[in-house]
């Protein structure tokens, strides 16, 4: 995996504002904030996309989830937040690093815009859809 | 907390394409897919938002994200996705149960659309944000 602004961040090698740290997790603020609070949570162990990390990284980001949304809630004063992990370019993903969002929406025109254009599942090709998802993971190797 | 349609679903009161089941966690396909393969991922446990949810179901679904997320990459053939979980009406959150989804993104008309309105962190606030932040989360009580 190629070192990214996270890996420095790892390291210590870039200055941040960090507000958590266990030995698999590292919660900082976000130098690009879409509103007051904005944190972002890594795994200490490198992975660019979520699918390409461990159960057990995952497991910890998930534990420190709540605990993390609440102090976020209770220092911006904001109830209402967007959780947020992206994927790939096409996904809007910025650095090759995984990373949750923890995203304050005090607002309609701060924290996270979103577009949903959600369509109608076809009870055939969400049969289809669920089996070959089922499939895959019946063919997934245990991590 | 309010009955929902995610309390009926895990009631098996009605009918969903079920892909993934243990003893803290349900994923099914979304009715209203924003693309092919949109899966929802819930916890067991009632909670209806993230920061209410206990350690152990956050954990519990952390853990099997990873899973998920390759299974839906290889029964849609697409390698982009984003993870989405919201917390509140202003965060459109439409069903009061937590979920995560996970949200295929093939092409910039299908799946999650984002808006980006990205700020500067200002390292005087950043700072202040940050020790409330650590201030809250040393007085939050463990779940």
């Amino acid at each position: 995996m190629a070192d990214t602004v996270f890996s420095k961040i790892l390291r210590n090698e870039i200055p941040t504002h960090r507000i958590y740290e266990d030995d698999k997790v590292l919660a900082f603020l976000d130098v690009g904030p879409l509103s007051q609070g904005h944190t972002l949570v890594i795994p200490k162990e490198p992975a660019e996309t979520l699918d390409q990390l461990s159960d057990e990284a995952a497991a910890a980001i998930g534990r420190v989830l709540p605990r993390l949304c609440r102090a976020v809630q209770s220092a911006t004063g904001c109830a209402a937040y967007n959780v947020l992990q992206n994927n790939g370019l096409q996904a809007h993903q910025a650095v090759q690093h995984v990373h949750f969002h923890i995203i304050p929406k005090p607002d309609a025109s701060r924290g996270l815009g979103i577009q949903w254009p959600a369509t109608s599942l076809d009870p055939t090709s969400g049969a289809d859809m669920a089996r070959r998802i089922i499939e895959a993971l019946a063919a997934d190797r245990p991590s």
